[in-house]
């Protein structure tokens, strides 16, 4: 959370001026977003949020980004909406960086989610993925199991600093992914990172997704995989099936899951652990304490991976037994 | 610039729930502020901002600082208006510290002042002062000359790490205050710390003065001084006359200064030099390497007291000579 880049209020008032969006009223540099840095902005025609894309965004992403926003947008996703300037371009530049004017989403993330937000959450997955389905353009998981040998290597000299044994469990974790894979699941657009405070609501219900630059085509199940790690387990580690039954259900009243993606639940939330695991320790690992960001604590993933290498099947999570 | 205290959603309702605000729609933290945690919280009534008083805002003083805001906003001046709970209270609690919601105010401050700038802050000093005169409390400057002795004895030991010689030059700076500091100038209520990013404009006018926690009871000429200071040096530290003389005949134009403001301006002008010297040098001596705050550069006020010292009377400043 933090603004890596300040913009000064004439760089912003040129920047504007591409956009028919009134006079600027004010900005406000904003404690959200890990990856990049976020302003608030009161124009004469209402709020938006200028992003600047950082280190971490490459370049080349963008178009796919800022096009999938307005795809969805036009499917009736309620997520930030890019703004165009008057020459169409939805990508501008500001203090030197790649940056974009989006709509401004009003909605409060929930800190502590209930069984009714993770139902919500449900609908709105499977909404997503629907309309995400004939999107044009392509990325691949730049964080899926393709690049999890790498992390692993980075992080296999000091991941027993972390906890004893870790790098084995990493090694072996990798091992049965190498084995047992899923290839051909359902697939297309997944948003990859829908994280609580990814998730808007209004009055128990969702009022905007935000944060899209993880998205990217992988199987859909695999984006559950993910929910399920980030909506579904307590404080203390516990799995809480309550959660899990209202979220998977409200999926499947949108889009049912197929046999395969049934069966592919517990390695994929496996997975979905290891990806989270291997970033978190990464940054665990080299985040200078000097870091404007604090990292997270890995450990949280390694105990969520544990507890889906001991679910049998799907039915552990709350779906009904089939097949 | 940071968010110290996290604040939850359910936290943030029960809060609002005192008020007459409308729902809440959203909030975020915002990265302005070195002393407090502030965000930005839209309701259905519009835009507010929660400030969350830190340790360095004292308890006892909040009275002081909320009714302030009240007296002068009664009287027009344009700064942050406290919202008064049902029960008539402005000062509550959140996340187990004080709090109190003030209205929004629309506004960017300039990062580059020009003299038409320094012209508007001038008549706004003024008419602060004026504003001021009738509030019914008092606060005695917490940073005025009684605590510069004690702030140069806590950064004398390592003072001369920072510039060989430092310790020495603010020694006989405050020896040369204690033999000549004015005691009985025209006082009132001063804002202490009017830099410009607590001056918001929009086209060109003034819309808003903000931050008031600095505020007290002491010289009017002295919070001219740190307004000069904070206003019309350049970023290579040459002082801009220009600037300068707008300000001061803008302030002059509202309230004219008196003979020994005048004449007392030049030895004022090195205090408020020695105010920010001193706080900054601490800051930089005792900010931990991982504070999300970077403390500022304190050379830029030992050159500001260099240049003040070598200021033989107050036409230097680009007032009109007289008396």
């Amino acid at each position: 959370m933090a603004v890596y880049t300040e913009v000064g209020d004439d760089e912003l008032k040129a920047f504007l001026a591409r956009y028919d969006v009134g006079p600027l009223l004010s900005f406000k540099g904003i404690a959200e977003g890990v990856e990049n840095t976020n302003y608030l902005v009161h124009t004469g025609a209402g709020s938006f949020i200028l992003t600047l894309y950082e280190r971490r965004v490459e370049r080349a992403d963008l178009p796919f980004f800022l096009g999938l926003l307005e795809h969805l947008g036009a499917r009736g996703i309620a997520c930030p909406n890019p703004v165009r300037a008057r020459d169409g371009e939805v990508l501008g530049e500001i203090a030197g960086k790649p940056a974009a004017l989006v709509s401004y989403l009003e909605g409060v993330w929930v800190r502590r989610p209930g069984p009714q937000h993770c139902r919500a959450l449900g609908a709105a997955l499977a909404g997503l993925h629907r309309a995400g389905s004939d999107f044009a353009l392509r990325r691949a998981n730049a964080l899926g199991p393709a690049a999890w040998a790498g992390l692993a290597r980075a992080t296999t000299p000091s991941a027993d600093s972390v906890a004893p044994g870790l790098a084995g469990e990493i090694a072996s974790e990798l091992d049965a992914f190498a084995a047992g894979w899923p290839s051909a699941l359902p697939n297309g657009i997944i948003h990859a990172d829908l994280f609580p405070d990814n998730v808007f609501f209004i009055d128990g219900r969702i009022s905007g997704l935000i944060d899209f630059y993880f998205a990217c085509d992988d199987a859909y199940a695999y984006d559950i995989a993910i929910c399920l790690n980030a909506w579904c387990f307590e404080a203390d580690a516990a799995f809480n099936i309550t959660k899990a039954r209202q979220l998977l259900h409200a999926y499947e009243s949108v889009r049912p899951l197929a046999a395969e993606e049934y069966s592919a639940l517990p390695l994929l939330a496996r997975g979905a652990s290891m990806r989270f695991l291997l970033t978190r320790l990464y940054d665990w690992l080299n985040t200078p304490p000097t870091a404007l960001v604090r990292p997270k604590d890995p450990m949280e993933y390694v105990r969520k991976l544990r507890f889906h290498r001991s679910v049998a099947s799907a039915a552990e999570y709350g779906l009904d037994v089939r097949h």
